[in-house]
C-alpha cells in the first residue's frame, strides 16, 4: 500500500471507531456520534493548519487561507453521519479525501490562490428525521424552520429539537446560508452506492446531475380489535391493506424500468404492535427516485388510486401525504469539463453518468458551479455494513480532487476561461 | 344508577385513572402504571378488612377469612394489566366485580365457610412479551425460568429483567406456585370481548373452554441497500416477501372459517427503518386461534409451505418459529353446572359458548374447578379505547358471582355433591 492510500485508510478508520456496532456503523443525525465524528474532522484540520468554523446548524467548514484572503473559495467536502447499519465509505469517504488533498497541498508546500476549504455536512441521510441533506439544504438557504418543527424522527423528537440538544437555536438557521460571493466551486467525491463502475471496470464517474427524491407519507386506518375473539370477517386489518399497497408500489415502480425510477417503502410501523391485537394503524413512507419527474409522479398517481380501491375494499382509511417533491438536479457543465481534463491528463478514463442518490452537491450547485465524483462500491452495495471499496480507488479519486482543485484555485484575468474549454 | 351500581363505576373510575393516555389505556405488564393498579387493588382490600399477599411473581391476593382458617380458598379473579391502547373493562371488570362480591358479603355480615380471595393477577396481556398470562401461569407452575430469560419486548428487555425491575427474582418463580390444597375453586368475570351476547341480546355466557392460542415467530431476511441506487430487478426487499407472507396468512385463516380458526399479525417490525434504505430484515409474529387444534396447525403448515414458496421467488431467507402451542381447555362441569343453575334462581337465562381468548381461568382450571362468566362487549369491540360494556351488565355478573361464591363457600358432608346435580 502506497504512502498516501495508508493515510486514507487511517482517517478512515479513526472515524469508524466512531459508532461501529456489530450490524455496522451509527453516526445518526444529531446524535453524540455524529457529534463526535464532527470533533475528530475539526481536530484533524487544525493540525493541518486550517481554521475551523461551526456553522448555525452544525456544519463544519475548515478553511485554508489562500493567497487572497477575501477571495472565494474552492470548497471539496460530503458528510460524517451515516444511516442506521451503515457502512465504512458513505460520506467520510469524501470528507477524508478533502482532507488527503488538503494534506498533500501541505506537503507539497502549494499556496493557492483562493482559500480551499473542507465541508463536514451535518445530516445529510434522511434516515432519522426522513429529509436528507439538512446540513447543506441550511448552507444553500433551503431550510425553513417550519419544516424543522415539523419533521420528527420515531420517538416524536423534532429536528428543531434534535439539534437544540447541541445548541443550535433552528431560530438562527439563516445565520447558516452562505452568498454565492464566499464560495467560487464546490466538489464532491462519494461512493457510487451502484454497481456501475465495477460493472464496466472504470475507477473514476462523474455525474451529470442528481436524481431527487420524491416522498410520500401513507397513513392507513383500520380497527384495533382482539385478535382472538374478532372473526376474520368481522376486521378491518390496517396491516393487511398497508401490506397490498405495499406490494402495488413495487409493481408500479416496475412498470417504470424504462425510466429506471425506483421506489421503497423503508419505513412502515404498525401500531399498536402488539401480539393480541389486530393492527389498527399503519404508517409509512414511499422513497420515489429517478431523473424523470413525470415518471415519478405516474407513480404517485397509482398509489393514489390503488388507495382508493383498497378503502373501498377494506374499509379502511388511507390518506396519502406528499411530504416531498425534489426537482432531478443538472450539475455545473464548466465544472464537469475541469474534471474531465483532469481524468485525461490524469490518464483515467471516467464513466459520465447521473446519480440516483441525492448528495449534499444537488444543493451547493444552487450557490456555486458544483462537481461529483463517484468511485466504485463493489457490488454496489450500499447502506449496509458490506459496503466496500478499495482505498487505491479512493486515492486515484483524490488524485483527481487535488488536480481539479489546483486548476480551479488559480485566479484568473477572465474568470473561468480555461475552464470552459 | 343503583347504589351497587355507583359503587363499581366508581371503583372502575379509579382504576382507570391509572394509564389513561389520549389513545386509551396503558397498563403494560411490569411498569409503573400495572404496579400502581395492583397497589390500588391491595388498599381497597385491605379496607374491606382481607389479608393482603403479594407473590413471588406479583401477583397480588387478597383473602377474607372464613369459619375454617386452614379450609381450601373459593378464589375471584382477573387482571389489572392491559394492552398498549386498551379499554376501561377488559381484566379490571373481573377484579372489581371480585371487589363488589365481598364487599357485599362484608355488608351482609356473612361468614363463609370456606375463606374467599380475590386475585389480581399480574401480566395477562401479551402485548409486551408475546407471551400471555404469566401471572397465573405462574401460580400454577407453567411459568419456566428458561421462557421468562427468552421473552423479551420490543426494547430487548427480558421478562426476568422487567421482574427484576419490581424486586421479583425470576430464580424465585417456583414460589409463586400453589398447591391444589389451597383453592376450592376460582371464578373469572371478564368482558366478551366478542359480539355473540349484544347479537343475541343477552346479558350472561358460561363459557365450556378457551381457546389457546398457537404462535409463531417470523423472521424475513433479505438485503439492506440505498433506495436510490439499487434498480428495482436488484432488490431483495424484506418488506415485499413479508407484506406477501402476511397477506396470505389471512387466506389461509378464511380457509378455516368452518372451524372459526382465526389468524393475526399484531407485531410486525421492518429494520433498518430508514426512508434511504430497503428494508433488510423483517420480524413479525403470527397468533392462531381456535378450538380445533387441527385447525391452527393446518395454517401453520400453509404459512411454511408458503415461506418456502417466497424464499425461491424472493430470494430471501425465512425462519418460521413455534414460539407456542397451547391446548385449547375445558373448564370444569361442575362449576359450570352451579353457574346454570345460579342462572336459574336469578332469572338469568345464559348463553354457553367457547372463549376465543385466552383467560387467566384457562391456567387455574389445572389447579382447580374453574368457571368463567361473560358479560356483554358493545359491538364486540375490545383491545381498543372504544371497549364498553354497561355497568348494569357487570352489577347482573356480580350477583351471579356473589351467589356462586356463596355456594362454593359452604363446608359440605360430600363434597360438591350440590354442585353436581
Amino acid at each position: 500500500m502506497k504512502r498516501t492510500e495508508k493515510r486514507i485508510q487511517s482517517s478512515l478508520d479513526a472515524f469508524n471507531v466512531i459508532g461501529e456496532t456489530d450490524e455496522g456503523i451509527q453516526r445518526i443525525a444529531y446524535t453524540h456520534n455524529e457529534k463526535e465524528a464532527q470533533v475528530l474532522f475539526a481536530y484533524l484540520c487544525k493540525k493541518e493548519g486550517m481554521d475551523i468554523k461551526v456553522d448555525a446548524v452544525g456544519n463544519v467548514i475548515a478553511r485554508r487561507q489562500g493567497r487572497f484572503r477575501n477571495a472565494p473559495a474552492v470548497a471539496i467536502g460530503s458528510h460524517v453521519d451515516t444511516v442506521y447499519t451503515g457502512g465504512r465509505f458513505d460520506g467520510i469517504a469524501g470528507v477524508v479525501a478533502g482532507l488527503e488533498v488538503v494534506r498533500r497541498l501541505n506537503e507539497k508546500n502549494i499556496r493557492t490562490d483562493y482559500p480551499v476549504e473542507i465541508i463536514a455536512f451535518t445530516s445529510e441521510e434522511s434516515s432519522r428525521f426522513g429529509m436528507s441533506t439538512i446540513g447543506s439544504k441550511a448552507m444553500t438557504g433551503k431550510l425553513s424552520i417550519e419544516q424543522a418543527v415539523k419533521q420528527r424522527d420515531k420517538d416524536g423528537v423534532s429536528l428543531a429539537e434534535a439539534m437544540k440538544n447541541y445548541n443550535f437555536e433552528i431560530d438562527n438557521v439563516k445565520e447558516a446560508v452562505r452568498s454565492k460571493a464566499e464560495l467560487h466551486s464546490f466538489l464532491e467525491l462519494h461512493i457510487e452506492q451502484g454497481p456501475e463502475l465495477e460493472k464496466q471496470n472504470k475507477k473514476i464517474a462523474i455525474a451529470t446531475g442528481i436524481a431527487a427524491p420524491t416522498r410520500l407519507r401513507v397513513g392507513v386506518k383500520g380497527m384495533a380489535a382482539h385478535s382472538g375473539t374478532t372473526s376474520m370477517d368481522n376486521r378491518k386489518d390496517a396491516l393487511i391493506a398497508a401490506s397490498q399497497l405495499v406490494i402495488m408500489v413495487e409493481k408500479f415502480a416496475q412498470e417504470e424500468s424504462l425510466h429506471k425510477t425506483v421506489a421503497t417503502v423503508g419505513v412502515f410501523d404498525v401500531f399498536p404492535g402488539a401480539m393480541n391485537v389486530i393492527p389498527g394503524n399503519v404508517e409509512f413512507n414511499v422513497d420515489i427516485r429517478g431523473l424523470n419527474s413525470a415518471s415519478k409522479h405516474r407513480i404517485v398517481e397509482c398509489i393514489n388510486n390503488e388507495a382508493k380501491i383498497l378503502e373501498a375494499s377494506r374499509g379502511v382509511d388511507i390518506d396519502v401525504d406528499m411530504i416531498g417533491d425534489e426537482q432531478p438536479v443538472l450539475l455545473d457543465e464548466d465544472i464537469r469539463q475541469v474534471l474531465l481534463d483532469s481524468c485525461k491528463d490524469l490518464g483515467i478514463e471516467p464513466m459520465v453518468f447521473p446519480s440516483g442518490a441525492g448528495h449534499d452537491a444537488m444543493n451547493m450547485q444552487s450557490i456555486c458551479p458544483t462537481g461529483l465524483i463517484f468511485v466504485p462500491s463493489h457490488k454496489g452495495i450500499s447502506h449496509n455494513p458490506k459496503e466496500y471499496t478499495a482505498i487505491e480507488d479512493i486515492a486515484l479519486g483524490c488524485d483527481l480532487l487535488e488536480k481539479c482543485v489546483l486548476e480551479l484555485s488559480i485566479e484568473r484575468e477572465i474568470s473561468n476561461a480555461k475552464t470552459s474549454g
